[in-house]
């Protein structure tokens, strides 16, 4: 619509992405399950150069994750303008595997709230702390351009 | 935090869950890219079952869906509360393919604001409009519940 400035994307640093994240407590989930693309909105920490999450067993995100080995998935937050579309954009990509350290996965329940009560989308109140690595760091700025 | 209210997530039917999609102008597009899970925040336009989408050429949306026959992609719009985390998601998931249609595709150029200038995206400018099949549709509310 010309009625709205037009924006351009502006790349952000690995460091800047990575506080920009930080700086917001949701955002989603990207993986892969039954070969089919699926994206879950959750809340997440950040530590250093790892994105934390919990993940209710049974669920798809907590089968995706699978075993030790883990999986590639992507994680991304935002916060853009519904109006004017000027905002910023963070996503990472990397290899998510559960925290097996059971003090610091009892750490990040203390800071991460639930995302529902009794593990409801489907599991038995059991979780994991999923831990993604910032393998690959993209981050943007949309900001105005002049016309 | 146990000083948060707990949430529990609510099923949404089919038809509620494209009415809330419908009311906002910004989702997530996921897909695969170089055999990675990929995520891109664009804006939207829902058209029936349709969520019609703008990519410029050669990126990696553009790319992912490729020919005629298109690939499956997730879609994911939410409006949750960054505090009480109370809120919605729909995710849709079904066949992107590009609209062909020159008169419906332009009919869509004038919908769709361009999501930067001059397609800054890595692109020279021109554009496809992207139509994504509602074959799969998944809506929950996060709502509070009785502690």
């Amino acid at each position: 619509m010309s009625m709205t400035a037009l924006r351009r994307l502006e790349a952000l640093p690995r460091a800047e992405s990575l506080r920009l994240l930080s700086s917001v407590s949701l955002g989603r989930l990207v993986f892969t399950h039954l070969a089919l693309p699926a994206i879950r909105p959750v809340n997440h920490a950040v530590a250093g150069e790892q994105v934390i999450i919990r993940a209710y067993l049974g669920t798809a995100i907590s089968t995706a994750v699978g075993d030790r080995s883990g999986t590639v998935v992507a994680y991304e937050a935002d916060l853009i303008d519904p109006d004017s579309h000027l905002g910023w954009s963070v996503i990472i990509v990397g290899r998510a595997t559960r925290l097996t350290d059971r003090a610091e996965a009892a750490r990040y329940r203390e800071v991460l709230r639930p995302w529902v009560a009794d593990g409801a989308d489907g599991a038995d109140g059991a979780d994991d702390i999923i831990a993604i690595q910032a393998d690959m760091v993209d981050g943007f700025r949309l900001v105005e351009t002049a016309a």
